[in-house]
């Protein structure tokens, strides 16, 4: 049974990379209380200042107990669960004593843990955020964000980005596509935005005449085109928000885009002062489309 | 100049694979009179009785001598071109002798060989025809076409599929998708079939609790879903013919999909007593769905 809202601070459960620190530093910034709960195995940053009691993934009670010991008026999850220590793995012994609440969390037809969570939360009382509500200010803005400007022919290709995005919407499939030469190269599903950028790459380096012949397809530049990425309609940016970060630049470089496009405030920007070194460095625009 | 109609037989231009000889079987068992002009160094086959000159992919004049010898009324394409053996790169030296003939047909704006291609023969007076146009028997048709029946939930996930490369038509962009448990897992854009197919298979080989977090998306089932393809709208289905073969099957098996649907009279059955045979041994079935 839901119970009434809390006065403490907002709570950060946090996995790994420097988003969680991020969002408390933005939140104290403005004089509201925060503290961040690192997950156990899986937060790899130190939050000195912002420190709270480490919770376990896979310990839903856990959790439960030291949000209510701070008094959380609300939660965010935030930061990478991808590439689980060695301590997650011990800790999922711990969670055969709590099978019948992760049970419960896993349970309704619901296949993504994240959103699982968020339920179990709000049943308990602790409101879940977005970042993009807690810390607006990590979130793409409209214009140029970094690196250069735009030729014309990349504006071309983000408006066919955009389109091909807005046709794919209601059948909540992905996130991101690239555009080449008003050619759309590569369209994000399942496989997450990194393995899109890896698979442009290789496609745009043929083989033995590949360039000349591909199987009776047009052949694909070597250089040239946009990366177009936004949330979809309807997504709950609570579970699954999109996000951009150095790695992306990098990939996006590898895989010879001139630039990427990105909805502002429905992207967040991770290490932004990183991103925007890469972004110089590697000669690949960044910039926010109006939502 | 286009010359006037020729009244000798159907000429096919036959890259590798066995497809070139299926349609010169097709077309001569209707009593039509067929000729095989084998690619040097790509075709892979033997076209015993219906043998013509070889031509060389970087030849136009050469191949266009060896049509009006004949009196080709007209002419198909087919076969593959992906894998180039060495005769075609020591034919690439012999084609700095055709060079301003090879400009011209890469010229135009138009990136695609075959489209080139097509308008060389044309503007020469040969017209040509598609796979579907001159050898109907080998082409997918309505109804259940190898392999068991499809389930409910299959059937399901076909009209998902359909209804996402509709979504896509507009924008020129993929044959196929994959859809599982009502969610598009895979859009194919200029990657090819096969390499959507195992991108799949990789998505569903989840490492250290993949299945369980991945990332903040919902899991992908290990097993299930199927593979939609169909042409494009306003395809030109002389230079790109959606097929699938045995190794579609193979590789829909590998990415555990249930089956595959095609729609009828758009997509090519490459040697489709072996497809059958994979399908059946693989229990993935095969279903034609009405244009």
């Amino acid at each position: 049974m839901p119970s009434p809202p809390r006065s403490g601070p907002l709570a950060i459960i946090a996995g790994a990379g420097r988003l969680p620190a991020d969002i408390a530093a933005e939140v104290a910034a403005r004089g509201d209380a925060v503290v961040v709960m690192p997950l156990r195995g899986l937060a790899d940053q130190r939050f000195d200042g912002f420190g709270g009691l480490p919770v376990g993934l896979l310990d839903p009670a856990g959790a439960l107990a030291a949000l209510r010991q701070v008094e959380a008026s609300a939660v965010v999850l935030a930061g990478t669960v991808a590439k689980p220590g060695l301590g997650v793995v011990v800790a999922g012994w711990q969670a055969m004593r709590h099978r019948d609440e992760i049970r419960a969390i896993m349970q309704g037809g619901d296949d993504n843990l994240l959103r699982g969570v968020v339920k179990f939360l709000e049943a308990n009382g602790f409101p879940v955020r977005g970042v993009d509500e807690v810390a607006p200010g990590l979130m793409a803005r409209v214009g140029p964000l970094a690196g250069p400007e735009p030729a014309e022919a990349a504006l071309r290709d983000i408006a066919l980005g955009r389109k091909a995005l807005q046709a794919i919407g209601p059948l909540d499939i992905g996130q991101a596509v690239v555009v080449a030469e008003q050619r759309v190269l590569a369209i994000e599903a399942a496989e997450g935005t990194d393995a899109m950028l890896r698979r442009v790459a290789t496609l745009r380096q043929p083989g033995l005449l590949g360039r000349l012949v591909r199987r009776g397809r047009a052949a694909i530049g070597e250089r040239g085109g946009v990366m177009v990425k936004a949330p979809k309609p309807g997504q709950d940016r609570r579970v699954d928000l999109p996000a951009i970060g150095p790695r992306t630049v990098r990939l996006a470089a590898a895989a010879g885009l001139s630039g990427i496009a990105v909805e502002a405030g429905g992207v967040l920007l991770v290490s932004r002062a990183d991103l925007v070194d890469e972004a110089v460095r590697r000669d690949v625009f960044i910039t926010g489309l109006p939502a």
